[in-house]
């Protein structure tokens, strides 16, 4: 008789209650099984969520979701825990246009009680929910599940140093994969790896629970044996706790991630520790699928992809591939160049960078703050750090941009990948922000390439032309539309097609392709425009503007916020410029939902055919 | 015979090498009446330089600045450097218009490396000089001194996280002063307290350093030594290194801060240590100053004062004490109110509300990151959390605000002191960008009281009548001008004066006082003008700014920066509202120097004798 399968049976949390151990087990092979299938066809994070399959079937065997509340990290794990609240269904949709988000979502089920998207604010976020329960006297639990990776951000050292003094019923689970997005530094990655290769250790500490499970006998005991323990520890050596048990945490573990009942009965022992607790806990990225198991860097977040053969479904040269090699080819002419990344090496084609030029090389961790303070240290001395940071990520780093480098007027370059709407990754990941961000500071100079070679002239501007901070901005994945007439130079801005025009388009980076498309069918149509593409956005070239307000109409079509963004400055240049035209800025509303970007751009009128209906029916 | 005066023989940091003992203490006494003669009349911080005198004179004899470099986190410990570093003529003339800053600057002397302000940056620039350093085969040291109070902020852990795998030649000194700011909160600090009172522990360490000493003898004698201990403890219990040891560092200390030629020994054999080496210095804030010892809280960051009495040379009631009552009355109705700060407690006036609701009061260290997202969470779960915060600090918080509260739509409250010129602290603390930053967000309402009655309206209303993140943002110190016939509402603006005249003047927050005083000599000198004042300024009032677009001319005076401003969006809103007159933006550009804030601002055309000249002369 065929195995029933069981995840058709499991609606909510508590269906999990009755099952047996080998009925989880086979639950968790159906629930890899869903995710892989999922992420091939949608794209998604797969070695992440493959990895925690059993620590959330043993977090919802436990405790009692929504009541009880857990906080995911970066979210880039929670699909097991969608499937297991109610939205197994609806799991083929994730990540596509109103569909299911990859990440956490309160507006999506109230056992998502926290969004997330960027790394390390789990621990605050959870401090946050288990004061409130204390204060308004509830006895629920909050769970912060936080990655090795995510410990190397500042967010969460604060947050355990502020939960460690608290008595609140907060548990943090360090799920220790050993390798987060990218190659794990620093050293609270060593620390861990000392930790998790002790098996004495590990012996001692499940012995004490086994003691424990003694009732009545064994709780007076095992603490006398602690408490033992711990004043030898004290008299003869000083010091003597591991990390979290300085910052106040109960620690438990290491336990091994993929062994439910051991994870069940570290997490039941947790409920009744003295709190904050920290129960560690050890899983493989990608556990289950022998791709993403051996390569979980490369399956970490990734396209659509074909199961039998792990490889992609489509593969083509990507801005950050330019990046890495123009980086190459700058470091190895010019020994002042160094590349930092936080955590992202690969992402933002840094690979080959770090292979050979390794001692110019600094992957910080997820630590953007650090990352633009360290590169300033550096410019102090003459050296010229690249950063190269998706523009999401950025925004940690708004003050150390002002504070550290814009204000001390320290020439650093900022290599923005990412920059505009990202897709499927949605709200959280959108680079829609860093233009806006960057515009509010003085000493910062924004570069925005609308392909390839512009990418390669603007880098050599920013790292040997400007100085301050020199950003160049650029979107995910490849090249878009140019005209093949059309040259790249190095000026601040270009002015193209009629000159004598009433009509003025405004634009920079990847929407100058949309704005060529939709100009040539203008053309076409009899309608004759001009462009100005903006190559430095930030300051607005005043020549340029100045031109421009000599228009009598003119459109600024922006893949960027509007609030503050680009636009807005243009309009106001225009008006001090004596303009007296109209002006029309197109441009994207503060939040961006998930959807293909070229749905994206459409919905918001950013696309050609939009702008021709905008400029054609004017 | 009268005593020498030795400072007058301190031009540079070589000058101290051939003084003996007796004479270092005769001079860290002339170095302190010099800091306090010098708070006293200019104002400044005052505890936290008096406690590093002794550290200071034991880092340059040791160390060969400007060769070796020394970074002083926050920097606001930075005075007696100064004086030794041929700044001493000078001193009298620290923060006041043209004259020393308060901080470290690099333009002002090569002696300072990198420009400091805000806090826990320290470990990361200087791990950038560093690597620099060992890049360029230079055999400097690298010191950086940060505070056991900075050491709560993220990223001084992401800079010890990324120090502690290097090699380079790094020394931090941790200048552990028992208390930070405010109270010294979190794990860390009670951490640092237990490694404190062993002096068990400082004996032993003591003992070695003497060892140590004795040449040829003394090194394998000390390292077997430590090797043993090394391996007892590892054998034991696992886990064993104090928490610093484990992130890599040589830890050495602690050591009493006052005694220099202890200080000296100490820094000597960090020379010689495995890299990075961090020194466990104890300080006490205040020192040598009575009134600053027993309350180096009060003294921390201080105007003017009587150095007889301790006394304020002035003090009047400022908004931050309006918050803090409001804040009081408010949670004494409101059980859901929460406050939150980041180590200013008493700075942002929250001092009563601490002891009145202290179950509903976080400090959370300098930690502004954390700040917000801990708030996120109260608000996930109904509370209504307040973060006071200055405005500077507000700028750690970005991607807080925007990430974990605005994207959410979560209701949280920021009550942004500080927010406009400040002062004598100059670049680095200037509240002037708040309005800007907040300006790129969506689900941000960001209201400017003019006066007492204002702030405490726009509190209510951002606390019980906004959704989303709600800000309301007021200067340092007290009220300023209102016409006597001015009557506060809570409307999102008010149209004051003639609504009939050629020209409108717009304007929010303080700047309304220079305004107001500027339109009353106008109409004396029978000059008609209207006033709109924004008492919301983001998002921008769209009525307001359709009834100003039908004006020919209109002035908008901000004092805020120009780049993002709301001056710019409010011309952006103009234009798109048909506007086709005159439209003239006053603001700040983008770094503004130290000086008394009247200064400040009549340099930038914003005191109302520059507004008569601008509408006047038009």
């Amino acid at each position: 008789m065929a195995k029933e399968y069981l995840l058709s049976k499991i609606h909510k949390p508590s269906d999990l209650k009755n099952l047996t151990d080998k009925e989880l087990i086979q639950l968790s092979d159906e629930i890899r099984e869903k995710i892989v299938e999922t992420v091939a066809q949608n794209g998604g994070h797969l070695a992440s969520n493959l990895g925690v399959v059993e620590l959330t079937l043993a977090l919802h065997r436990v405790f009692d979701v929504p009541n009880d509340k857990i906080v995911w990290d970066v979210g880039h794990q929670c699909y097991a825990h969608k499937i297991l609240t109610g939205r197994c269904e609806q799991i083929h949709t994730i990540r596509t246009e109103n569909g299911l988000s990859g990440f956490p979502k309160r507006s999506e089920s109230d056992c998502d009680c926290f969004d997330t998207g960027h790394s390390s604010t789990s621990i605050s976020a959870a401090l946050g929910i288990a004061c409130s329960d204390m204060m308004q006297q509830n006895e629920h639990y909050t769970i912060a599940v936080i990655g090795d990776g995510a410990l190397s951000g500042g967010m969460a050292y604060e947050g355990l140093n502020n939960a460690g003094r608290s008595g609140k019923k907060l548990i943090v689970i360090l799920n220790d994969n050993k390798m987060s997005i990218s190659q794990n530094v620093g050293s609270m990655a060593r620390y861990l790896s000392r930790i998790r290769i002790k098996p004495s250790y590990l012996l001692a500490k499940t012995k004490v629970h086994r003691l424990e499970r003694v009732p009545l006998v064994g709780k007076p005991v095992t603490n006398g044996m602690k408490r033992l323990k711990d004043w030898t520890r004290d008299e003869f050596f000083g010091q003597k706790k591991n990390m979290f048990e300085q910052f106040g945490f109960t620690y438990l573990g290491p336990y091994d991630g993929h062994d439910i009942t051991q994870l069940q009965t570290a997490l039941n022992a947790a409920c009744h520790k003295h709190f904050p607790v920290l129960v560690h806990v050890c899983t493989k990225k990608g556990k289950g699928y022998e791709y993403a198991e051996k390569n979980p860097k490369y399956f970490h977040g990734i396209s659509a992809f074909d199961v039998e053969t792990g490889e992609p479904k489509s593969s083509s040269k990507g801005y950050s591939d330019v990046f890495g090699s123009v980086m190459c080819e700058t470091a190895q002419k010019d020994k002042r160049i160094c590349a930092i990344t936080a955590a992202m090496a690969i992402g933002t084609g840094l690979s080959s960078f770090s292979k050979k030029f390794n001692d110019r090389f600094y992957d910080v961790g997820i630590a953007e703050e650090h990352a633009v303070t360290f590169a300033s240290g550096l410019a102090t001395q003459g050296m010229i750090p690249v950063f190269a940071v998706y523009s999401t990520f950025l925004q940690r780093s708004y003050d150390q941009i002002l504070h550290d480098a814009a204000l001390q007027d320290l020439h650093i370059v900022l290599a923005i990948d990412r920059a505009g709407v990202v897709g499927e990754d949605g709200e959280t990941h959108q680079g829609i922000y860093d233009a806006a961000m960057l515009s509010t500071m003085p000493n910062v100079t924004v570069f925005a390439p609308s392909g390839f070679q512009e990418l390669t002239l603007f880098l050599q501007k920013a790292v040997y032309h400007t100085k301050g901070v020199a950003a160049v901005r650029y979107p995910r994945g490849g090249e878009g539309y140019l005209p093949k007439e059309y040259q790249s130079s190095d000026t601040p801005y270009v002015f193209l097609g009629d000159e004598q025009a009433d009509t003025l388009i405004v634009t920079y980076g990847r929407e100058f392709s949309e704005v060529c498309l939709a100009c040539e069918a203008l053309k076409e149509k009899g309608v004759s425009v001009c462009i100005l593409k903006l190559n430095v956005i930030k300051p607005i070239p005043k020549a340029a503007a100045e031109k421009a307000a000599s228009f009598p109409t003119v459109y600024f079509f922006e893949e960027g916020v509007r609030a503050g963004g680009i636009g807005e400055h243009f309009g106001y240049e225009l008006l001090t410029k004596g303009f007296h035209g109209s002006y029309h800025l197109c441009a994207l509303d503060g939040i961006i939902p998930q959807a293909k970007a070229s749905s994206v751009l459409q919905k918001a009128g950013l696309d050609h055919l939009s702008i021709i209906d905008a400029v054609h029916h004017a």
